[in-house]
């Protein structure tokens, strides 16, 4: 059996992979004060029926917190020791930063450094893009590649990491 | 080595990975009588070449039956204490559901319970393609979405579930 | 801890995943002679930079060689009992090909009997490209069918292979 321990879990995964439901279940199952930092905004519709999809599976012993730039703030203002923190996802925070304008090597710098000082437990969940054709459209292949580097830091960072497919983990790390 | 069981066994992989081929070894190498649900349509010429090409591999041992559509009708008709079964594959079905707009969760959950029910083996082989950059387009976004769904429900009904990447099989269940 | 052996190395893995930096560190913890094989051209800027920062990241004790396109000439030329060399990477070699209309089956056919026999350590890297969502594109469907062939028969011939994510490698082989 998989059980969250503290420091910082990394659980990467495609698209509907079941990588958030895993999340949820490692600090559901752990008798710690769960948190739900929601990096997404909702663009559009789709993007509204999936955050309410997510809200309502969690149900309600979750705190639920929504913060799409400043997650370092966010995450040292809410962490506690006996917090457990679950970050969905990196790729949308990651896609924010990029409409921001935002400097994404000095920003995914600050906040590798961040999450491996935070007391509690911090899971990590971001989308693999990286594994299909590579895109016409410059600005993918862009995100395509910011991401892969955030990924490389985080699961440096991190105590465990995990690839999800299929709804099922396998342990890459830790 | 793996070797095949009674029951549901999932291999998931992505393009060309070779699953295919290993889902047909895992049924020649058990002594059970071995059947080919082919779930594709050919809508053009290179699909007819691939749906040859894979017939002439799997030589004459192999009953042929072809369904695009009715999955448990066609698993339930040919389904005997003694049969292997390889469904190949779930993306084409679902593709053929969303053609004919049927309503997929319904088919999805339908499906799931009626493998878990069935006599003999069941091998079922899906394309994994939800780790590549968001597509642009609407319809391929909701094909990834009923894939990663479907996908996570096969492998939860499955006792053995394989990732074949380059040929090489490697066990996420069982 | 992963070590180099002699014989066939292959390393798969999505873009940024980190699976150049994991092969130069295997070459560079072994007591052999580092060569770098590039097969990528510079079409455009964004590709010569990554090739000027590849280079930069290796250091001197690297002896780099570029050949886009006859590597089994190139591999024969360089390769001692003492020599390490790196292929970075398969997918560009594979995308020179197809520009060059060359006859892939064949050359790919060549190639892996060619490493095969090669004395000192070969360590090959590629892109895996198939677990996205189809292409529209014809010319990148083709090349992704391409490509997990040629991983399929790499990996046959591979003493060891690997499956790198986020820069963490997963032992598919050996």
């Amino acid at each position: 059996m998989s059980s969250l321990e503290r420091g910082v879990t990394f659980i990467l995964g495609g698209a509907r992979s079941g990588k958030s439901s895993f999340a949820e279940g490692l600090i559901e199952a752990s008798s710690m004060d769960a948190v739900f930092l929601a990096t997404g905004r909702a663009w559009d519709n789709e993007m509204s029926e999936r955050i309410e999809l997510h809200k309502a599976r969690r149900g309600p012993n979750w705190t639920t917190i929504e913060e799409p730039l400043d997650l370092v703030g966010a995450l040292e203002k809410v962490c506690t020791a006996n917090s457990a923190i679950l970050v969905d996802c990196l790729t949308l925070w990651l896609t924010n930063l990029m409409m921001g304008e935002r400097d994404i090597e000095e920003e995914t710098a600050t906040f590798v450094t961040a999450i491996s000082h935070l007391k509690g437990a911090v899971v990590l969940v971001s989308n693999e893009v990286g594994l299909g054709i590579v895109p016409e459209n410059r600005m993918a292949r862009a995100f395509r590649d910011h991401a892969g580097r955030l990924h490389q830091a985080v699961a440096q960072a991190a105590t465990t990491v995990y690839f999800v497919a299929a709804g099922l983990p396998l342990k890459m790390k830790g």
